[in-house]
């Protein structure tokens, strides 16, 4: 089972979508079935799923759901559209959320038989894996290029800081951050990843050195606080992180700390890449500080830390209980910190005009901007 | 009892020193009595007491306890300089042990008398923590200078963040980076406190959030990622933070992560200061990064998290169980990231030739560095 675990699948025989709840890793595997919208919802929300572009492909199978649904109750293209709002707002950062919702109602607007929508829906949702799929091989190919200089100049371990869960839990497979890291370790390059953990949800210390441990790839977990020491004594040679959303200039909204990190690495002349799907880019905005809506998050999770102990998962409260507590769940790196942007396209600048050659055939009209 | 706390006393009539165990807050408040060098050295190695000033304090009442120690076993010099050396080694990177502990040497090498040694011991450790107390104090008006300074140009409340517990809790009175927040609130200007929970051991989200809820200061927690993002937006005016080493030219040797805020106060032109009484400035070294000796904790205390569950205190296992962890105690944050030195002597720039002026006389002679 485990060389075939995906983070999402789609079981055709019981026309059921299934998932890793991920809230249960690493001390627990716990599969569930998301059988509505309002179940996709949830998983989203509440986060069984997380992390760009597994939130993306969740959508466009939520959209399949809603076409079932829509089927069921005999309505059209606004219950769906409806439903696609709901998608939407589960998060606000992830901009593939919204992306992978709106490539649906594209699709579905053209079609007239709710039978068809339902057929049409699953087909797209299932080109959605396959291309965040294939795009996270293309990154982890172009990104192992970074990996072999590396090895190539240095002779010794690679040692590689990622932030949060940029592996195939935050996608379906190879992750984006880790597919640099698996395509090297496949290479037999000799790697090593220093794993921040993550707070508030740990991300880091539950889900990658999870994944990193499955594939039997030497990593040390660390917190959050450790990443600049590291750095300032030459024990990181490369740092690469996810996105939740990249704007057109190549600022980009990730996991918050990310950009404690970037200042870390451009203070000790460290290369600091996003390996990201252009899924991931918003071509309508350009001043990420400005522009991308950074998600605040119930103060529990920060409150709580949830782990195991013993034989059960519990929860432990660490500050006063009446103390306030703040939430922010993601952060802004501007352009300027980025040393690259590893895509499927390529590694380009973190700058307007290398994306906007790249990806030139998706920016938007003039004036939809 | 609230209003006359102190992380450590002496209590002359039973002749015991006592401490708050800070590992229990802030769920309880445990008192611990100390009665021995062991128990010292067990109490400040296993973080019972912590703050680099309040080791200094232990430290030294810790040189009266070998005095008495000595008395019983009818020893002389040679077992105290031991019992020093085992005090000096139980935190490699805070300066104030070694120096408390040198200072008690200095004066006990010129008695003979074990009972003298004794009385002269007990005197000395309770000049420590007097001076300690006065220093802080002093700390607290010269930090005011730059609350009241921010508030007199802005006119709203000013934001503080601060990182780990550098309050009365890791000194005796008043603490050191929060002697300024305490002196501005008894003043009553409009303060709110962003505290850093402080990974691995939360001495922000324990003990600072504590102090700060018993004093009635408006504070919120955060995770030590979210320091970036506040000062992006605008949302802290100063940082303030402790030192538990701080060389010659000024880098600042404090909690793991220290460097990272130093780097986003840098980027977003925010005042960093480091607020630190001359015991724990270490005039024979000069460059941070080289020199100060980096403590490596257990990794246990970053795979669990202790809190409170239901009514007990628990601790709780995040990564997976096999996952290797690496747990660095402090970072360096250069003199070009610190904005300026709050002492007892006033503020000054964070530069060889401005600390050796403040404190000519207590540099080493020539030949001796």
């Amino acid at each position: 089972m485990k060389k075939t675990l995906q983070s999402i699948w789609y079981e055709q025989e019981r026309d059921q979508l299934k998932i890793i709840d991920q809230r249960h890793l690493p001390h627990r595997l716990v599969i569930e079935a998301l059988n509505s919208v309002e179940e996709v919802c949830t998983a989203i929300a509440d986060m069984h799923v997380r992390g760009a572009p597994l939130i993306g492909v969740t959508a466009g199978y939520g959209m399949y759901l809603a076409c079932r649904e829509a089927l069921k109750k005999n309505t059209g293209i606004r219950f769906l559209a409806a439903c696609g709002k709901r998608i939407r707002e589960t998060r606000p950062t992830a901009v593939n959320c919204a992306w992978a919702v709106e490539k649906q109602l594209q699709v579905l607007e053209k079609e007239r038989h709710p039978e068809h929508r339902c057929t049409v829906a699953l087909q797209t949702a299932r080109k959605i894996e396959a291309s965040e799929n294939e795009n996270c091989r293309l990154i982890g190919q172009h990104g192992l290029t970074l990996i072999e200089e590396i090895f190539r100049r240095r002779q010794r371990t690679v040692n590689i800081l990622t932030h949060c869960n940029a592996g195939w839990l935050a996608c379906v497979k190879h992750g984006t951050a880790t597919a640099p890291i698996y395509a090297a370790f496949e290479k037999q390059i000799p790697l090593h990843v220093w794993v921040d953990e993550t707070r508030p949800r740990n991300q880091g210390a539950r889900l990658t050195a999870w994944e990193l441990a499955q594939a039997g790839i030497a990593h040390t977990v660390i917190t959050d606080n450790t990443g600049g020491h590291l750095m300032q004594h030459g024990m990181v040679d490369i740092v690469i992180v996810g996105a939740d959303r990249t704007t057109r200039r190549g600022d980009v909204a990730n996991k918050i700390g990310t950009y404690l990190k970037a200042l870390a690495a451009h203070d000790n002349r460290i290369p600091f890449y996003v390996a990201l799907p252009s899924s991931t880019i918003d071509f309508t905005m350009r001043d990420g500080l400005q522009e991308i809506p950074i998600e605040q998050r119930n103060a529990d999770e920060v409150r709580y830390v949830h782990g195991l102990a013993g034989e059960k998962i519990e929860q432990v409260l660490i500050p006063p209980m009446d103390s306030p507590v703040a939430n922010y769940g993601f952060d802004i790196t501007p352009a300027r910190l980025v040393t690259g942007l590893i895509t499927e396209r390529g590694i380009c600048e973190a700058a307007a005009e290398e994306i906007e050659s790249l990806f030139a055939e998706m920016l938007p009209e003039p004036g939809q901007n």
